[in-house]
């Protein structure tokens, strides 16, 4: 990946500078999705889903390919996934609310890694056993989203590893050392457990395939720093005789302190957490950058830019699923009528709601976890 | 691994030159096995297995160690292993022999690894399929051996992953890519399953006393080319908060093409397999090198050297386990009065009776092989 020169990094273990995303597009060699593969999908699926239609999910792999399969008879599933390290955020939903979406709409399996091993050898301080905790965590997380447990499977890679590591050794005779150092621009002195580990977040890219022994095409919907793990996984599946997994690539959802980056766990303050009480809420949004005038009154003079006030990106990201009613926000922004005390108490009242039912799914969802769960 | 300067090399993957074993000794750290040694052995076994009293079983590491422990109270347990890349030979049963002999003395309980993706992820030409019929295969000629079912434990990586792989994840944070490429002489070009392989096979040297949580001792017998792995293993299982394994290596079976280096699949003449017929083996045994004189005359008058004398070598490393016997058949050889012919003749023919009761028992293991086989 080139460095240095841009004033910006995206891998899989940090985002840096304020990500440009046609750069982006650039760099990795991913396409963007375009008004026509809009309408495409949208026939199928009967309309687009906010994130689609905002362009957050805003690059893709192969999305035009899964489509001309779909419409010759040939279902997809989705694959997605989490790697454990703390409470999961608002933003990690994102990939996950497109999953959802895509099993409602296309009556879509949905495989969901959750590595618990991934962070663990990438990370220090971290035991198995907090990441395990975590992990179990994040998936009770997911099912609360409302996953159908007959369509869904959710694994974790210790435990599950009887199937996947079979597949992953497969994968990873494919990828020499020379090419993950490149890739994640690491050096001799990774462990080799963390270099290994791209071949097992691969493997559910074909693990349909595997099962039913026939190939079966794949989506998978995720965060766009994590596109370098397919952009090696893509061609050693294809040398397995698989389909190339589909990608669709999700923006970062903008932490609170400012738009650029990514919400991270560095800048907890930035950040929605799922475990967050209504009073963190309230004090985290309240600190929100906005980008408003110095005074009230200036603002009311010369308005706001939605772009880059983190409010009203909150709600493009996850909040306000009705374009109109966001049109509305960013107006009221822009014109200056809307001023930053009263959207932000507006915003931390819609997150609380919206924590407020997630825990209580998430409740009724640890009687069912097991249901969900695949071991082996 | 120093490389270049000496005449011989011996890596997992490689056996090159005639192996001196006092240089290796010194070369990998390990330590011969003292007469002092033998005595303690003896003293809880009853008596020594010829294959240590003949130094086949010529070095350890802490072995002393290991009779402390015994003494104080905590019973050993057993891990050996085998690598399927084709049919099992005579040389690779040596381990195998000692673990077998340690579990009756000592009652103790034997893990066997057959890592089905380490050749595969080593070698060009391999399929995971071909590899896996091979593990399953040397699973019946080791269950033939004469293991109790209820005190040994056979697995293959991929049907037993589900069990080491978190463990092998636990090893690997601990050994980075430089520590591998070391050790095994391996460049960029390797593949990362490759170097993440050594943590799978570390796991066995740990795993009772996970199971247990407690620790338990640990004894591997195995081929000195094998030591590298557990020479970064040993220090990582110390910082696990596990007790080191204690290590006994066997010298290389000799090749019937002559002395020096190892039974190799690419010297297959020198290489009785525990497939081949028994005109099979009277042809290899045919053509195996004595070093007997010219004609039967001189061989009269001058004698032959059982050092140099595969044939010999092979009573001693496994088909003649009374001293008494093999020590007449190296004077036979030494003083000229066994000729070639006749020598070659007695060696097919002990080599045959032991395949063919061998493949007797192997067939009655096919039934009870499950009993044997661990998966999770």
């Amino acid at each position: 990946m080139a460095k240095g020169k841009e004033d910006f990094e995206v891998t899989p273990y940090e985002v840096k500078g304020a990500v440009d995303y046609n750069k982006l597009i650039e760099r990795f060699g991913i396409r963007e999705i375009t008004p026509d593969l809009e309408t495409r999908l949208a026939k199928y699926a009967g309309d687009l889903h906010f994130l689609i239609r905002r362009h957050i999910f805003f690059a893709h792999r192969e999305l035009d390919w899964l489509l001309d399969k779909y419409e010759q008879g040939e279902h997809f599933y989705v694959y997605t996934g989490i790697a454990p390290s703390g409470s999961m955020t608002i933003g990690h939903l994102v990939p996950f609310a497109l999953a959802l979406w895509l099993q409602e709409r296309f009556n879509a399996d949905v495989y969901i890694q959750i590595p618990d091993e991934e962070k663990f050898l990438a990370r220090k301080g971290l035991t198995l056993e907090r990441v395990h905790e975590l992990a179990y965590d994040d998936a009770l997380n997911i099912a609360a989203m409302g996953f159908k447990p007959k369509k869904t499977k959710i694994f974790f890679d210790t435990e599950y590893a009887g199937v996947l590591y079979k597949q992953a050794v497969r994968v990873a005779k494919h990828i020499t050392l020379s090419t993950v150092k490149d890739a994640f621009g690491i050096g001799d002195d990774a462990n080799i457990g963390w270099t290994f580990y791209t071949s097992m977040q691969a493997v559910p890219s074909f693990l349909k395939s595997v099962e039913e022994n026939k190939n079966v095409p794949c989506l998978i919907p995720l965060g766009v720093d994590q596109d370098v793990h397919f952009r090696l996984a893509r061609d050693v599946v294809d040398k397995l005789g698989y389909y190339k997994p589909a990608i669709i690539h999700n923006k970062f959802m903008p932490s609170l302190s400012g738009i650029g980056g990514k919400m991270s766990a560095s800048d907890p303050d930035g950040t929605i957490y799922l475990s967050d009480g209504p009073e963190e809420v309230e004090r985290k949004v309240g600190k929100a950058f906005t980008g408003q005038q110095a005074t009230a009154a200036l603002q009311r003079k010369y308005g706001g830019d939605p772009d880059k006030c983190t409010v009203c990106q909150y709600y493009k990201f996850f909040f306000e699923p009705d374009d109109r009613k966001l049109e509305a926000i960013f107006e009221a922004e822009k014109n200056g009528t809307l001023l930053a005390g009263e959207h932000k108490k507006d915003l931390a009242k819609r997150i609380n709601a919206f924590l407020r039912k997630h825990n209580e799914r998430k409740s009724r969802a640890r009687s069912k976890i097991e249901s969900f769960i695949a071991r082996g």
